[in-house]
């Protein structure tokens, strides 16, 4: 019953994310074939150098050190681009997309830095665009979200977007160990780039948010306006404080649709300990997403590697496929006819916030600094003071928690706290992210 | 830009789910309209009374007594139904397919129970059917699996799948509290129903456990064979002895496919507490599942309320307009080509136990006891024998954790044992989930 439909799928890139795809494809091709309908075969695959040696078997017939070949062959519907990188991969994506071919991408940097101009050329050239892979590959939150939550108005996403930081916070709050011994370790294990700035310092998070807003809450968010602090600054001493507050110190990418306007950062942020955010190890990610229907949902899983980001391509293939065949692939409308909005000012957040101020052992500290935040109207929750040191300079960690207040007024409390003559450190200030909206 | 396409649905039940669906489609309509191209208008609705006062604003014209007129009308093309119970609703969910209609269904048991009939029927008749809201309703897990997974062979599933006796669970857990007076307040709260049977002997579990087993491991499942324990014997004692050994008894739906078959089973397990399934609390619902490719995924939110259930339907009714404009709406042939498959026989189940026996407080009680289970062959991990007992029949717990056994050997030295003199009681016996594969 029923007949199968063909299509052809060409590859930019072979890398390990390539080599997976082609081996998921070869597991399931006769599955889709006799289950869903679709028969998916590769019919180009460009990549670097043709003659290197491949973990993954691949007929060099198929190969081609030229893109475009990909790009413009007659046999191919559907391109997939796991290249990387802004340049050339735009160029053949939207060239792609212009020949009217679907393209499947993992690109995020992609997406978030000239996604209006990828959605427009989806859109223009009716053609389908699909990135599962470019957000948390081993979970499907973004045919989540489009799919399974169409009925919900999202009023905020908290994510942990990057597998490196979690893996390194992680490693850093279990076992008390050092940074750079831990992003070590990480690159060992391949779970952090051998380049791993983009990740320590928030940049691959924040591509990713902007995409998931563009998701969420149907906008354009430009992804370098967002508030974006890295881990590098995350000591061992604020894990511990944190622990003994109750709090465990994620790198979060947060956003929160308000009266005021679109709330979008990723920064190091205090969760509850008995949060499932909090519980998220290694380099698993989670998405957790507040619905007006639905309420609330966690999704976690790994966020990256090839395997996961193979099983998010390939299932974006057959999405795609299905939706060429019913003659309907064309991006969604939700997707493109967005608005670009710039997330609120950084001042005009408000949040609780995690104070280490290193100061002298001496009376009356606490009274100054007690004094600048009551000027400053910022309400303190809660205070950890050491008792004497045994430290030479004769200096103490003092440890606040505030509730809610204005950034602007942290800022300026935190900018007098710290000329302090007794403060002898830059004041250490954390967000806390309760979660629970 | 592009066209709208409209299309009328009929819904059969307008209790607290029925009217969350008015609600949430009131809230969405124009939205769909500009941003998904489709117009759902409701054009009929039958109810039991067509005279009664409602809080929810509906067109007394759309209501009618006579659920066929639902059925057959000529301008509904999508049919949900939120009656419940088998009878009427499988016919008139039949009917409606016969008729051409899609039908968005949130009725575990009807599926449950008449799942082949059901899903034929919308194959044959070219029909499509939706039942996201049959299965933990704000959490869109049928969704992730057929359309974010298809990728993968997925070798495990575990399910938190039944709210009430989560919550129940959670409380004792929590709070110590007693079995009668927790399900109580969960009647107040609306998270039982005033006849709570079939949440707490696992039945509403099982059912659903069937429905994901169709769409994780594409078999139909006769949720009758399904080995099924609910949480009446969970007693205090027990949940505060797990805890001391680092667990928390959830009520899970396992599904493992293997060499041997298909293991299916529903009953309180002791699951590691510092897992995301032994941390779901309250009345929010969880799956995990374990694919070859994405590797192991979490996936929780409410799972029932007449708001997520609505939610569910409401992401249901646009995903098969959407199919059913484009021509492709029946049920996908993997949900229909699927053999039935009855699960692995309870004795033939490997699993780690946790045991707890009454026993008379007297020396060599141990003794006879670990002989038992040596005869058996089944390796104790731990034991808690507790100090002297301050009762007045003289006896203690005495706790034991097995090692991997089968249940077979199980059940034969349960049995032995609790045939001692010197064992008081019926042992108790929990299994044990570590959740890790």
């Amino acid at each position: 019953m029923g007949t199968t439909e063909s299509l052809g799928v060409g590859i930019i890139g072979l890398g390990v994310v390539g080599g997976g795809i082609i081996d998921v494809l070869a597991d399931r091709r006769n599955y889709f074939k006799s289950v869903r309908g679709i028969d998916l075969s590769i019919q180009k695959i460009a990549v670097r150098d043709v003659s290197k040696d491949r973990p993954v078997e691949v007929d060099s017939g198929l190969l081609t050190a030229d893109a475009q070949e990909v790009v413009d062959h007659p046999d191919v519907q559907i391109v997939v681009e796991v290249m990387g990188g802004i340049e050339p991969a735009r160029s053949f994506v939207v060239g792609a997309l212009e020949n009217g071919k679907d393209v499947v991408t993992a690109n995020k940097a992609l997406l978030a830095e000239h996604g209006d101009e990828i959605f427009n050329a989806a859109s223009t050239h009716n053609a389908g665009l699909a990135f599962e892979a470019s957000v948390c590959g081993g979970i499907p939150i973004i045919r989540s979200i489009t799919q399974g939550l169409p009925a919900n108005h999202i009023s905020s996403l908290f994510g942990i977007l990057n597998g490196t930081t979690n893996y390194i916070l992680t490693r850093m709050t279990d076992e008390g160990g050092d940074f750079d011994d831990i992003l070590k370790r990480a690159q060992d294990l391949g779970y952090a780039e051998a380049d791993p700035t983009m990740d320590v310092d928030g940049t691959d998070a924040v591509q990713k948010l902007a995409i998931l807003c563009r998701l969420a809450f149907g906008v354009s968010l430009p992804y370098r306006s967002v508030l974006r602090e890295g881990i590098t600054d995350v000591s061992a001493v604020d894990i511990a404080f944190a622990r003994d507050l109750g709090y465990t110190i994620k790198l979060l990418g947060i956003a929160k649709s308000g009266k005021q306007g679109l709330e979008a950062r990723v920064h190091p942020s205090l969760v509850p300990s008995d949060t499932l955010l909090a519980n998220i190890k290694d380099e698993f990610n989670a998405v957790k997403i507040v619905g007006d229907a639905a309420g609330p949902q966690v999704y976690t899983g790994r966020g990256a590697g090839a395997s996961p980001t193979a099983s998010a391509i390939v299932s974006d293939l057959l999405y795609q496929a299905e939706r060429r065949i019913a003659g309907r692939q064309r991006v969604s409308r939700q997707l493109v006819d967005v608005q670009t909005v710039e997330p609120l000012a950084a001042e005009d957040i408000v949040s609780s916030y995690y104070c280490r101020f290193t100061v002298e052992d001496s009376p009356g500290v606490l009274a100054q600094i007690a004094n600048i935040f009551s000027t400053h109207e910022i309400s303190i929750a809660r205070v950890i003071q050491e008792g004497r040191s045994e430290t030479e300079e004769g200096s103490v960690p003092l440890i606040m928690t505030t509730h809610d207040a204005s950034e602007r007024a942290m800022l300026h409390a935190s900018e007098e706290i710290g000329a302090l003559d007794t403060v002898k450190e830059r004041p250490q200030i954390i967000r806390i992210e309760g979660l629970n909206d």
